[in-house]
């Protein structure tokens, strides 16, 4: 299964990003009210710059307290995003995700982002492709 | 894949709790020390009370801002949750885990905490697992 038919099973919307120089209380205000776990921090709404997650904020509560509230995101965000193209399989994605330890990534189309998927949404369409495979070859087993 | 194969495979060590008279932010630096994302609340170590996560930290920042820090874990706390046991398949646990929209459980046997999935342990035990399968059912194809 390819990136852009996991996407198309999503109740897609806009993508929603921060810019660089909101601070993570509101940022924490925004996971919050959407109910996601991470917001790609962007200029322009197609750029990917960064992306902040609850973790991110966590742990830097964790770590500093509650000074980093007021914090811009740009301070707090992981920089080094890694992006995957929509005709990207399944499962090298999450092996990327895996790998790398992190639970969403932007999909980028012609430098310019599409979608956002999280580790949910691989791994949910991966699990239903493998199981899919089994049962065609069990039933080419019984047909056998 | 039984659940008690998938901790076997985990570098168990002790099960992380904390009281529930903990302040969040306290609870707040223990999951980043120990990069959990997750922590069971328990008076005892071994009867679990609720669980506290890095979403729920992040949910009540969002509403109510920095001075959720200073509250008692057992305030912000999920309550209801959900154990299984050591020999509950896999797949039904990642099954309550989707359903449910949470990533951690707790392993009960006979009234004890004895161990803590997430579901990143679930996954890669299901995905192996169906992996494996596949393999076999291609085996009896080709050995056909």
């Amino acid at each position: 299964m390819q990136v852009h038919q996991i996407l198309r099973g999503k109740a897609q919307g806009q993508i929603i990003t921060v810019a660089p120089s909101t601070t993570v209380a509101d940022a924490a205000r925004l996971l919050a009210e959407r109910r996601i776990g991470a917001v790609i921090v962007s200029d322009d709404g197609v750029q990917p710059l960064g992306i902040l997650s609850e973790r991110d904020i966590v742990r830097d509560l964790g770590r500093r307290g509650a000074i980093c509230l007021a914090d811009k995101v740009e301070a707090l965000m992981t920089r080094n995003i890694i992006g995957c193209s929509p005709h990207d399989q399944a499962d090298s994605v999450l092996e990327r995700m895996t790998n790398g330890r992190f639970r969403h990534m932007p999909v980028i189309e012609g430098g310019k982002m599409v979608g956002i998927i999280s580790i949910g949404d691989v791994v949910a369409a991966r699990i239903s492709e493998l199981a899919m495979e089994k049962e065609a070859l069990s039933g080419m087993i019984m047909g056998n």
